[in-house]
């Protein structure tokens, strides 16, 4: 059997937002990164809501730091139980973020850029809308730019190329099953 | 600011199903895979339906192969324009994937084995349902299991303790854009 290799004619940056309220947004995120290592592309990630709590991609890109940088930049989820931190203080993370996110779109090192979490952080009024459609129009042409997390901003769905909704159909702590190390962190 | 590791007091081999008609779902167990390598895991990936085209994560995962195998078996999406293969070629396929998952169950060494495509390769009757029951309920307690593919039999959904839907809301080949290396293989 003869294995093809896709090659497109024109390449071409592409919006992809990944939402919903199901598992697996992050998740698909991490995927599309490692996917992008075997086709020798260079990614950056930025988380913007996750950072007070450990996740196992932080210590996996590290084996893939000549492909991936990944940088966590929040307190965990504004206004969920538990987390101690006021709004002012993750907007500022979040601002903090988006700074970061610009400079890696202006060094032009990266063919993939994930913003983790963004549409939350709009959602949340962590970021502003003007903040997000200025990200987006801002991207050179050939650079993908993925944005995850539950709550996209209509005129951001609008904007991109391709959108999975990830829906949950059900979930282990529906059971009282503790979050299991590698599936749901 | 501190950061917190979970650790769950049961650790609990758990069966995720991806299932839906949107993009994101294979993309998704690499996703669970790259992470569990941050958490010292041992993965098995076996793919049934993938093989005759090439896709990133085949040479992403020789990066990271003290953590992470896969094996390739099959020859494209079955009954798919432009897959020259035979249904009776596929089903051969996917019978020699099931023998390998079972190898990789009975060995012990992994904590979590990804059957990819495996959903759609029940529904293309490539396996049979009770095969497909007997390799969940032969699994170690310990080992998570994770289905993908679109149309998950509703019998593998009840039985899965985690179960997410992604849903295609839009994809850029509506817009006539090419398959891009990174995000779509």
């Amino acid at each position: 059997m003869k294995i093809k290799k896709i090659e497109p004619e024109k390449k071409q940056g592409l919006v992809v937002v990944i939402t919903g309220h199901g598992k697996g947004k992050t998740t698909s995120a991490m995927g599309m990164a490692l996917r992008a290592v075997g086709h020798g592309l260079k990614v950056s990630i930025v988380q913007f809501m996750k950072g007070d709590l450990y996740t196992g991609e932080w210590d996996a890109v590290k084996l893939l730091k000549d492909h991936i940088e990944l940088t966590a930049t929040g307190k965990g989820f504004c206004g969920i139980e538990g987390n101690p931190y006021p709004h002012s203080e993750h907007r500022q993370n979040a601002q903090d973020a988006l700074t970061i996110v610009k400079e890696k779109i202006n060094s032009r090192q990266f063919d993939i850029l994930i913003l983790d979490e963004i549409n939350n952080a709009l959602q949340l009024k962590l970021i502003d809308y003007d903040q997000v459609m200025e990200i987006i129009s801002m991207r050179p042409e050939q650079m993908h730019l993925i944005l995850t997390g539950r709550d996209a901003h209509p005129d951001v769905i609008s904007l991109a190329d391709t959108v999975s909704e990830v829906r949950e159909i059900k979930h282990a702590y529906q059971k009282k099953i503790e979050p299991q190390p590698g599936i749901d962190f």
